[in-house]
């Protein structure tokens, strides 16, 4: 019997790290560890320090993810019972776009002395929204000079982005911004603790840092636009060498050793984002699949042959998710986040709300497409594509005193796939097919009524990946590609896909009853979502009545250093 | 010392009466008893029956009021302590259009035989909703028969009000049509049972019998045109015969004497209607107020020297609430039946969501306008003015994951006084004067909340009646009037109103910082009004999809005798 070949893949959650221990041969998840952040995401004051963040600010603590790592890797390790000498790689994955900024040597600034009490020392969780004037400011200057690369984002870059991030700190703490070696995505930071080399990944360079194989990053003058001091932030502080996720990044070194017990020179692939390296792991490496990562919030992927502006879509990347494809990627901005909130807002003061999640859908499953009377728009954290405004905001319709609690969850449930439908529709429109969507993430297990709504809405099939833990799994893929055939893994991820991901047996079809009625729900919501997306709308000027408001007693208070 | 004067008011409301006994000299109320029906609204199935009700009915037994008028009153006469003989007069208040069918000596045919177990033969509520297309065919027949009568109702009529009931007993159990010597509101029907005399009120027949004082009954033909059969429904079931509220219907006779313990002969005043009877009770007796009658529904009536069409306004009646004025008279169809839905929505599984309300409403008030991002639709029981449109329905929008319940109940608040804003722009607009809002029922003792936002929204002072009870109040000013000067009592009801009725010392005013902030949210709630109460709109899209759906599966059934 020949002995298993094994990788691992960590995926570097929010609020978590899990790792996988997988057979290279057939994809078997032989072993699992999580390991929640002891600091988890710091959005009220930092570690230690007095000093209140201002709304919208969210932190984490990179030391964090070193203990996640050491911790699950040892258990995986040891739960298994298989030799480290038979583990042929190991990959990682991470939130995107978390950055942070480090010195020369990788050693990040918050560990350091005074900076410990500076917050743009610290990371920059993907959810840290206070970058938002620097995102307007980017998004200004690129359409003003005439940027040739905005088209690729849909037109639009969020403040979640890593120039956004960057950018502040320069404005807010321009000494942290000087001292600053590196400014750095966590997940290649990771991969730099393991090899002892830093690397740069193609997926959060391009998805989340405006480069792109062909042409590079923006110009020197855009950069210099932006803020004199930030002319040449690619040079001094980032690097023009990215590498495309399968490729090695390097080889566990002595110290990754001692703290992962991997074997010194294991393989170590380049880091990868937590919703793209699902998309081989969901078994999707072709066009005509639509992955759906279904979480707190949902992102899209689809894969093409052509490169093609979708409107809204928030990102195209050649090589970004499979090489020798376009990768489209959408999202949407709450989905699990939606449903919690409802769940909380009608569980009264009761502490635990999540037994009502399975109460709301029981009441909602129970109901007819259209009975209720109700729809809503999906935009309880605003709309990412393809409205792409982060100022968007949730609305109910049709509300009576005999409305309940079920009736309202499953409105909430139907907008939710009303917005994946746009998405598609937008896909479809430019070119990109969409036959089928394959779900993946925690919610296609937690709820089975939005799977069939999802069949039922947008009029296709929906399988769901095997795999309840996608990211790692496809962290594990990847690894077993850098490792390579010749140490018993792959010659790319095609071949790895082939061999190691699955969907599960439930297939949902459109049901023929509801297809026409929800045709009919959904020309209401795109209704409503064109007349209320638009300019000028009584959405928009209630929110700039409310920015107005709120401006008069201000809460949002930079972080000066 | 002058023995105190006293009359007796007693206020039949929807789930129980509330006699009040009241010193004639000052309005002091010395003793006041309530007492709950015993079959409440029956709209699941008759007592004793099996038949069950289909949706939309709602009936009463005409027996539970004898009981609640006789347990009452001798309550009041027993706590007081006074004499019945000086017990100058009894006026009595009704919710309307609440009518039944009765034989020609005034005898409910659901005490008789048979007709017990035919749904027809109960007493019809105000709120009983079943006879919708009946409503319809008299709009539509009225429309296009250019009925003179049309335009003093918003050039619409409820299914609530008289002839809809009446019809549709026709239609759907004639043998009980034939069988009712009388239709009569309940409201005259229990001055008939004190009095031993039919007598039949202005009020009601004014606002829910397309009566008015110039042009009596629509004509023979219009009836005609409904139905062959209801040609004569005047002369027939009904009466020309029409007294003003103030004038006596009759005496106490012996059988009353001895249900009530009220003297053989006691004055007792023609029947009116509960919100109409609070405008004197709330000092209101000349133009320039509005009177709210908050519960949980809320009627909005104001004076005025002129006649004027007020488009979506219910009702304009000639001496309809003081002699001498129009009596304008609009309403809102949910108020604290929205905040009461939320309330239960939001308390979980909670029995007792009691509590909830004074939690919501502290979570509320310290908010600040605007700051939640949030506006609302009060349409959660539809539109009763200006838009005049039962299938309209709630809408929320602006919620985001950070929305917390505190700012949607103040949305909602807010929402149902944009609305009343909207009722008073109306009545402006057609030249009825409001300068200040005179607030009375059970809502403004319960959220002062709700009281300085109307103040706040509409731009004008809100005072609050004293009593508690203003329609028991009335009736027993009206009771004053009934006995007239010569017993004690007055004139009419502007000096009885003058000696009787009193404010609260709480004034609200507008604030000054509050008031522009709500000028431009009432902007973006008038155009969300205008945009989605119009014609064709995503609302009236969504509200006919789904009576479509539920069509496929009818859940109307008619009672069929």
């Amino acid at each position: 019997m020949t002995p298993v070949r094994a990788t691992v893949g960590v995926d570097f959650g929010t609020e978590s790290a899990r790792a996988v221990l997988v057979d290279v041969g057939n994809g078997r998840e032989i072993a699992t560890a999580v390991h929640v952040y002891k600091s988890g995401v710091i959005d009220h004051h930092l570690p230690g320090e007095e000093l209140i963040l201002p709304p919208d600010w969210a932190l984490q603590d990179p030391d964090d993810y070193l203990q996640a790592l050491g911790m699950t890797v040892k258990a995986v390790l040891a739960q298994s019972g298989i030799d480290p000498a038979q583990i042929i790689g190991i990959g990682i994955d991470f939130t995107a776009c978390t950055m942070m900024p480090v010195t020369s040597d990788g050693t990040p600034l918050c560990r350091l002395g005074d900076h410990r009490s500076n917050p743009h020392s610290w990371v920059k969780l993907w959810k840290h929204h206070a970058a938002q004037p620097e995102a307007d400011l980017i998004n200004e200057t690129a359409a003003t000079m005439g940027e040739p690369w905005l088209d690729r984002y849909g037109r639009k870059t969020s403040s979640e982005w890593f120039f956004a991030k960057a950018l502040q700190i320069l404005d807010e703490s321009p000494e942290t911004y000087a001292s600053a070696d590196r400014l750095i995505e966590a997940a290649d930071w990771i991969t730099w603790q393991l090899t002892g080399v830093e690397t740069r990944n193609s997926t959060t360079a391009g998805y989340k840092a405006l480069w792109s194989r062909r042409e590079g990053f923006p110009d020197r003058k855009f950069f210099e636009a932006l803020n004199s001091g930030f002319a040449d932030v690619i040079d001094e502080k980032m690097s023009r060498d990215i590498a495309n996720p399968g490729e090695r990044a390097g080889s566990i070194t002595a110290s990754a050793s001692e703290l992962t017990g991997l074997v010194p020179g294991t393989a170590v692939a380049v880091a990868n984002v937590d919703a793209h390296v699902s998309v081989p792991a969901a078994t999707v490496v072709s066009p005509g699949r639509l992955v759906a990562v279904m979480g707190t919030s949902t992102c899209h992927i689809a894969l093409a042959d052509i490169n093609q502006v979708v409107p809204g879509v928030c990102g195209v990347v050649e090589d970004g998710v499979v090489p020798g494809l376009f990768g489209y990627e959408a999202g949407q901005a709450a989905v699990g986040d939606m449903f919690g909130w409802f769940a909380e807002l009608v569980s009264g003061g009761d502490e635990n709300p999540g037994d009502m999640h399975q109460i709301l859908e029981r009441e909602a499953a129970a109901l007819a497409p259209a009975e209720s009377g109700l729809v809503a728009l999906d935009w309880w954290n605003g709309n990412r594509s393809v409205l792409v405004d982060a100022d968007l905001t949730g609305l109910l319709m049709g509300a009576t005193l005999s409305t309940r609690r079920g009736e309202i969850y499953r409105a909430m449930l139907e907008a939710t796939v009303f917005g994946t439908r746009v998405i598609i529709e937008a896909m479809e429109a430019a070119g990109v097919p969409i036959e089928e969507t394959v779900a993946c993430g925690g919610l296609p297990f937690q709820n089975q009524l939005l799977m069939q709504l999802t069949a039922d809405i947008t009029g296709r099939p929906v399988r769901v990946a095997e795999s309840r833990q996608t990211p790692a799994l496809g962290s594990a893929m990847f690894a077993a590609v850098a490792a390579g055939p010749a140490l018993g893994g792959y010659e790319s991820i095609l071949e790895a896909s082939s061999a190691m991901a699955r969907l599960g047996d439930d297939e949902y079809l459109p049901t023929a009853a509801a297809q026409p009625i929800y045709d009919d729900l959904y020309e209401i919501y795109r209704s409503l979502h064109d007349s209320l997306g638009a300019e000028h709308s009584e959405m928009r000027r209630l929110h700039s009545l409310q920015e107005r408001v709120r401006s008069l007693s201000p809460h949002r208070t930079k972080v000066e250093a």
